[in-house]
């Protein structure tokens, strides 16, 4: 006998079969026992009756690894209308000592410490382990629409020479006796590919060594990054992504509308045209209709998003925004300009919290110069960079979209930090 | 009108089109010159007569950006047998100096240094496109198999907490004043994840602090990862693995058989059943028909790799040979021994060289605790991962695949680092 999965029982009515996984949860009523066995990907009932089922010497309990031999039936009060009548179950593995918490347990309601130290157990509850089955999906159909849309995937470093963004916020790394910083984005090497493939993408992590202590930061993330060649205007970059975000959007609702209510949450409202909104107008609704408003030099801070988000859901039944126009001292060196100190930029805001920046870059090499002195920056650190430009570059603009804040939206967490299997923050390096 | 790509060309004869590019070469007989425009994914041949075609201004020269509107003739001299007339030429944005150097050259025949040092533009030479196109069909089919086969997609931490495989060569990273180091390999992350999802996979990079400066080793590089719970057998792993070699193989050789033969080499040979010897086999082998003996205690060296490369390929046609049951003082302490101080632990070695390392990994606390033990290492630095094996880790093993090393040999590449789009070695931290 071959095992099969917990998914595939369905097609097994009436036979007999062989099922591997943790024991989930014990159940005893009377004489008869229920046990629910988790596997590689769902839970499968399983009904104990003593004088029918062999089971091992030494007692079974949560947290075991069983092979179980059974006849799978009907059973309308199983959570997937079908049981298991197990004949024989037998140790794979046992757990040594008792779990300290019932994983099984709809929700864990730990402390967010609690729940990252233990993060080898945690991650065993059903919940928790459906937060990065969505991740799964989101990956991967990220990757297969950039592949369908003819973008190169792209491997760029993530020890990097120089801070080369010129910002703060990087981690310093010992390169055989020299210092070396641990790459914040793909953005220069991102930019140097679209001179080379047209348009890329590169889905990799990024560590930022900023010390907020929020439910909005990791210190180290999966970006999800893309870069367009060619472009005629700035919102094609824009609506390119839009595009992806609702396939994105579609595939989530589609596969797991029914996971997203144990989230309190329900499908994700991405429109064929987001609605899009200069970062002033943003002020200014803000300061009318919310009485929120915000200085004129500042970004939106985390309840401005928060109240944008739901303007744009009030106003446009959308769960997305796209705000515009960043002023040119909030944005990199790299960032096209546009008229009255505004860049061709923008951010993308998801249930009121920025998941996207993108933006057009400068393509001319003089432009770049005069503006990388501008910011203070010194040209000869970006000399490789700057080869790209010398040598003519496209237009071209495109986005970092940060995976885990996605997630984190998508299915209404508490924080970032849950959207990642084994966090990083300020506080945080283990496990 | 709207830009169409090089490669659409053959399906717009007799019709005008719109395509947008980079000069790759410029070539003049007579009154006629051909231009061979470059695209996001090939080469386009375009004829200019002078009184037919309008020009810029300024003379166009290899490396600049235009866009040429012409019509599609067939024509059977050019590549692709198709070439565009030329009605017009004018600039999208044009090189401010001369290329250092013919980028269109079918080698570029540059020493490794001019070759990294001015990665920005050689990247740009077809052959060197190529080397990355063939790259991203392997991430691609590498993670659309692991999915097919059920395999959890996941991302693990690259700032670690302690040097957490007891080995050396690891990079250090001051984390907010704490000293932490980058991963050298998911192996403890993916191990935990193995007791959540059952089995997993990941694509990310790895960081080796080697000091060694050869043709072999890069010291950031792409790694394929997976692990695999629920095995009975761990030669289990070694057949899972290689029936994804003979796909990423296949789907190469169909893709790509003409384009091998321009890197002098040709379709890879992934037999059904990969031979597999021990390693202690191999050094017999090595000794006695090859007369190049290998020290009790030590692994192959480069030569040898090769030699037992080259066996594989006379004795039974095949590119890739498993090398089995290494010594335990040559393995990590989680790698499940076996008889005679060996272990159940392989590598697959390709075309002569390593590419992937494996095999299964002790499952029981009790023996992990011994074994972490006997290394001179102190468990309490691995409490987080003790953790999973506390409460019950199924038998499981897995590899772990140098994606660099895997294209490098398929291209026959002098080098590992022209598989990397900006490689990092013991002096190189630029581009």
């Amino acid at each position: 006998m071959f095992r099969i999965l917990s998914s595939e029982l369905k097609n097994y009515l009436g036979k007999e079969v062989e099922i591997k996984g943790r024991i989930y949860n014990l159940r005893q009523l009377g004489q008869i026992n229920f046990l629910i066995l988790q596997d590689d990907n769902g839970l499968a009932q399983c009904l104990i009756e003593k004088e029918r089922c062999q089971l091992p010497k030494e007692k079974i309990k949560p947290g075991d690894l069983v092979t179980i031999i059974g006849s799978v039936k009907k059973e309308p009060r199983a959570p997937q209308g079908i049981e298991i009548g197990c004949q024989k179950i037998s140790f794979i593995n046992q757990s040594i000592e008792e779990l300290p918490f019932d994983l099984s347990k709809k929700e864990l309601h730990l402390q967010l410490s609690t729940l990252f130290d233990n993060r080898a157990l945690t991650l065993r509850n059903e919940k928790i382990r459906l937060i990065f089955r969505i991740e799964g999906i989101i990956l991967e159909t990220y990757a297969r629409i950039m592949r369908g849309l003819g973008f190169q995937e792209i491997k760029t470093p993530k020890i990097i020479g120089a801070a080369s963004e010129g910002g703060a916020n990087f981690f310093s790394v010992n390169y055989f006796g020299r210092r070396a910083f641990l790459a914040q984005s793909p953005q220069l090497y991102k930019q140097i590919c679209v001179g080379v493939f047209g348009k890329v993408f590169e889905i990799g992590p990024a560590f930022r060594a900023e010390k907020h202590f929020t439910t909005r930061h990791l210190n180290e993330y999966t970006s999800l990054d893309a870069e367009i060649g060619f472009i005629n205007d700035w919102r094609e970059i824009m609506t390119e992504l839009n595009g992806i975000i609702r396939i994105i959007a579609q595939e989530i609702n589609r596969r797991f509308e029914k996971e997203l209510e144990k989230f309190n949450t329900s499908i994700i409202k991405a429109p064929e045209n987001i609605p899009s909104i200069k970062l002033s107008q943003a002020k200014e609704i803000l300061k009318k209709e919310y009485s929120h408003p915000i200085n004129e030099n500042e970004d939106l801070d985390p309840e401005g998003e928060k109240l944008i988000g739901q303007y744009a859901l009030d106003k446009f039944d959308s769960d997305f925004i796209f705000l515009t126009h960043y002023p040119q001292q909030k944005r990199p060196f790299y960032t096209m300009p546009a008229e009255n100190d505004e860049t061709k930029s923008f951010d993308l805001i998801y249930r009121g919290l920025e998941i996207v920046s993108g933006g057009q870059r400068i393509h001319q090499y003089q432009q770049l110069i005069k503006n990388i002195k501008k910011l203070g920056l010194n040209p000869d650190s970006f000399s490789f960079y700057l080869e790209a430009f010398k040598y003519a570059m496209p237009p071209h603009g495109g986005w970092g979209l940060g995976l885990e804040r996605m997630v984190a939206k998508t299915l209404n967490l508490s924080t970032v930090k849950e959207a990642s299997l084994f966090p990083r923050d300020v506080k945080r390096l283990t496990p």
